[in-house]
């Protein structure tokens, strides 16, 4: 299985010169070969990704979340096609660790953005699968760098709103819009402790019809909650707005705020420098991730780790004792 | 060095004895011990924990954070007099990686809690000294197991509000205090991100004199932001109020506010389950720490890392492939 080669696999170059050239296809192969796990493809996608390297990282970098039911699909799809009106070509790309090729993820995204899937000017890739969630970012990173220097000027990347992503995604983005609804009640709930501090806005969707005066209080209301937060490193104050993807009202807007977000992160010069600062801690980040690999999989701690919570919490050990102990082990299996 | 002793250390059974009875004395003899770096002080130290653990965990643990010149300080000394006129006995604590034992952190602590370090109920200390947060935090969690030990009902841990450390304190407590000023303007910007989202209850602080309607209109802010977050797994809806600590205005208003709260999370199950996950989160927070440190003290990575952060940068090396080059050099130092 190891040294097992792909029937159809092209060399480096041709996806490297493909990528590179603007190439639909080729950048669907090549990504297919950076979400691969055959130990073949992963020295290919090495290879590729060190070429276009350089060529990347000329887009804006868009994170969009919110819970299931708010309208991401249908933002998205009014978001991207005012984008293509704009000139622009739009990649869209998700991190979803639970998400399952094989549960037809694809066939959900094309059906989910029926008029823009069919658009030349933008691109729809569906999460990467995988088991752990840095395995899963890695990719959609690597992705979205592909995506880049294939010349697509405007990345979003969309996460669900409920899980571990946000931060990841949050990490890879120049710019965090959150969408909501109005009615700050139940629906809230599912949106997880400090999403609404990463955000730079809030777009409170669906404010059509009846909807409107409500939405209209709901913005109001996150203004002053966003207000009285601490502000963001990018000097940039986080804005609130509705829309109604449905009716395409409000879109344009929120393309207007991340200009204006773009103009003054570039004049400040915190663009480049979180731009550098995300490119490092993905090294950090990998590096963390790897060491607990190393460390959870080492045959010397499991089975060790589920006893010593139990002493824990009946008090017959402590945590940093029990921490060392296992620390210990990990020492040894080398 | 290694196993020197120093003169007038006692057998572990005295400490233990000592801190179980009650004697203030032992208990800081004991603390001492804890923060020690000598081996021989480990070793003791890991011997006393391990006895006194059974008998730990009987107060109510409250983080206490706000921005240098929010009064913390009257604060803690209004609110610790209260706790004591009600039966309680008060230990207080800190978390500060900056502090330094050499500068005079001790005297600081005594001068700006004149009244509460002479009281027989209270046991004021100051912040344990130490290069790392995961240290500090360590040594501030077993001196809060020691001080329950002795017989504290409330233990009061605070932190400075503009570092690390305030997640530490989150992760070691049971209530979480954020003290603020009126006038959400620029001292706010001093709290980082996140902590608001922390935070069980917000006192606004010196809401006295001319400051008692902007306090009011603070207050209203505040109450209408953290109305839009998302709700807390304790189940409890955090609540905002007004105090003057130095008038001594507001401070039984707080007590009775953890009270409620404590009632609330013994009647849904929520206080014992998040001390369990604290206690083993505890244990996996040395273990990952300990890793780093493996990691980042391995001759083989130093003077690497800052070459790799500049290609990185500079788009000479993909971020995936330097961590799995730095990888590669940890695991072939073993």
């Amino acid at each position: 299985m190891k040294h097992y080669k792909p029937k159809g696999r092209l060399e480096a170059a041709a996806y490297i010169n493909g990528v590179l050239k603007g190439d639909r296809v080729l950048l669907s192969r090549a990504i297919t070969i950076i979400e691969s796990n055959l130990e073949s493809d992963k020295i290919l996608a090495k290879e590729i990704i060190q070429a276009i390297l350089p060529h990347a990282g000329n887009s804006i970098r868009i994170g969009i979340t919110g819970v299931p039911g708010v309208g991401k699909s249908t933002f998205i799809e009014a978001f991207g096609k005012y984008l293509i009106t704009q000139g622009k070509r739009v990649a869209i790309l998700s991190i979803d660790p639970s998400s399952q090729r094989s549960k037809g993820s694809i066939l959900g995204d094309k059906t989910r953005m029926e008029e823009l899937s069919v658009m030349q000017e933008a691109y729809i890739r569906p999460s990467a699968s995988g088991d752990t969630l840095g395995g899963v970012a890695n990719k959609t990173g690597e992705t979205m760098l592909l995506c880049e220097a294939n010349g697509y000027d405007v990345v979003l990347i969309e996460t669900v709103g409920v899980g571990q992503s946000e931060t990841a995604v949050h990490g890879m983005t120049d710019f965090f819009l959150l969408l909501m609804l109005s009615g700050a009640g139940d629906e809230l709930q599912g949106i997880k402790k400090g999403i609404m501090e990463m955000a730079d806005m809030v777009v409170i969707n669906k404010a059509d019809g009846d909807n409107v005066r409500m939405s209209e209080m709901a913005k109001l209301q996150y203004q002053n909650a966003l207000h009285i937060f601490p502000q963001s490193d990018s000097g940039w104050s986080p804005v609130v707005s509705t829309a109604s993807a449905i009716k395409n009202i409000g879109i344009s807007n929120v393309w207007d705020e991340v200009s204006k977000f773009k103009a003054l992160v570039d004049e400040n010069g915190y663009f480049n420098k979180n731009r550098n600062h995300q490119q490092i801690d993905w090294m950090y980040n990998n590096i963390n991730e790897e060491l607990k690999n190393l460390f959870y999989g080492s045959k010397n701690i499991k089975g060790h780790l589920s006893r010593l919570e139990k002493e824990i919490v009946s008090a017959k050990i402590s945590p940093v004792k029990a921490a060392e102990i296992m620390i210990q082990q990990f020492k040894e299996s080398f």
